[in-house]
């Protein structure tokens, strides 16, 4: 028996929903104040991505496909960072605390969390009379002073990139009834991955460890292609040439290329794509291939850093520069 | 001369407002998707907490003392659990990029960045249809296995606070035109201290060392004394006697006191104290009092932990136990 008032609605939501993720002992099961990260002498990496109802996600994505949304936005820098997962911080702004969408959420959040190896540490949960707003601090370890840097690009790096581009750019067109939907409207199971690659990407942390070995320079795509390796280039004080023929694009975005619904310039520079960008040296091209193919990982080399301050070009096949009017998404 | 495109909106507002802020070598001047926080062996102790307007703050507050609050709020959790300031990584969503503002938000927030000796690591700036909301992730250092609990406390200790309970309570019943704005209608400065207190915390990040070394248990008071102070007993398995003519109470408060404009349950059962609320050995108290007074901090006895698992029980100076209807917020 014990006379401890039980806890307010907010320690029970804690409580009920998120103590069963904390399972790493620098957690306390979530009834401290801050969380404990081990150092053990390595560096912290520490990334931090917010995902707006509305803006990042729509109002009717499935409670655990924002879940994972938000983890895996965090989780895909940390791979391109060349860390390893060490855990997150959540902060979750809600309007109201809906069971039904809370368990969902909690649960999609779990099951990344282990699949990812990446334990939830700490957080707040806090009202909102705003839109779902669920922002994730996330840590990762790596050997002192190896972090992969924007900055590291040299001329003659070949520039690489894991998966398929221009899924997720897709995938948000057909969910908000674009051209790609009529484009589609025949093939349930390419509006299914597209629509997927938007709601859930594909964070590539299986490849951290070979991206730190082998890569010079490297970020993950998040806001378009042809910005994001504008940034890593004018961090680099590089340039690049990209092949586009070379860029890989899935069979169901192909497809919606075909009928002309989009192209490729929406492609590049889409957002969302969350695959690693990266610059390689020549000598560890080979070495970093093998590492991806044994991963199960696509990794295709798109280009080459060439020295100079130019934005990096874009060619066809005939070797026209593509014309961008707008590289990458800005939310101002 | 350079022919890389200038940078989105998103990215120049970083570069202009935040930027200058990322002074600690592992921000990489904001151009990377990461930090790095160097560990030297130490536990890295992390907390992370939102503010949102309309909720913990108001949408007319001035935008240098939301962005003070906003860390404040965090350092206040690193000074509880002992640990020395690291960093922070900050997300903002906005409705629009107003320079006023942002310059405003930015100035404070390099301030107190300064004065807390806790540079920006690195954030991210999203766009909201919703309120203003700032969430912080900050980083604090502790020798490896010190933070201090919550649930440290012990039978017998001491129960302590730093400075005084309420007034943020008070302040915000002015600012909404409650009771209080009228029992103190001709009292500017005593008005302006109590505004002051909700929109400002004073987090104790001075006596973090001292709390290390005396307290058995600490956390900072945030939502409300008599609820956090349940909450800390709770986790300790531990219950509490507080004899409420102790709880230090300004001279500000004091006077909205004897006008009956607030009762004293709604002083202890307010939020936004961020006091250091801790537990300490008797053979301690006197050192950790010391510290205190060398760090020019006001620490106040004002009960002792005992055995049980009773909620705390606040005593009137009769030894009566004070009814509290609520003991603290809750968002939920």
């Amino acid at each position: 028996m014990t006379d401890r008032p039980g806890p307010s609605g907010e320690d029970s939501l804690i409580a009920r929903y998120f103590k069963p993720l904390a399972i790493d002992p620098g957690a306390f099961g979530l009834v401290d104040d801050a969380a404990v990260l081990k150092a053990r002498g390595e560096d912290i990496v520490v990334t931090t991505d917010a995902i707006v109802e509305g803006v990042h996600f729509l109002p009717d994505d499935p409670p655990d496909t924002v879940a994972r949304k938000a983890l895996r936005v965090n989780l895909s820098d940390l791979a391109a960072k060349g860390a390893t997962t060490a855990g997150f911080v959540l902060t979750l702004a809600l309007r109201r605390a809906d069971d039904a969408w809370l368990s969902a959420f909690a649960r999609g959040l779990g099951e990344d969390a282990r699949t990812f190896d990446c334990p939830l540490l700490g957080g707040d949960t806090v009202s909102t009379p705003g839109p779902l707003t669920v922002s994730i601090t996330a840590f990762g370890r790596v050997p002192a002073g190896r972090m992969v840097p924007r900055s590291g690009a040299r001329p003659g790096d070949r520039v690489m990139v894991t998966g398929t581009i221009g899924d997720a750019a897709v995938g948000l067109d057909i969910l908000t009834g674009g051209p790609a939907a009529s484009a589609l409207a025949s093939d349930a199971a390419a509006r299914d991955m597209l629509i997927g690659r938007y709601r859930v990407p594909q964070p590539r942390n299986g490849l951290a460890e070979a991206i730190r070995t082998h890569a010079s320079g490297a970020m993950d795509v998040s806001d378009g292609l042809a910005g994001d390796l504008t940034k890593l280039c004018a961090a680099s004080d590089v340039s690049a040439v990209i092949e586009v023929p070379r860029i890989p694009i899935s069979a169901a975005a192909q497809g919606v290329l075909a009928q002309r619904a989009v192209d490729i310039e929406a492609l590049i520079s889409g957002g969302d794509d969350y695959e690693i960008l990266c610059t390689v040296p020549d000598i560890s091209c080979a070495a970093l291939s093998a590492a991806a193919a044994q991963a199960g990982i696509a990794l295709t080399a798109i280009g080459t850093v060439i020295a100079g301050s130019d934005a990096p070009r874009f060619l066809d096949k005939e070797g026209r520069e593509l014309p961008l009017a707008r590289r990458s998404y800005s939310h101002f």
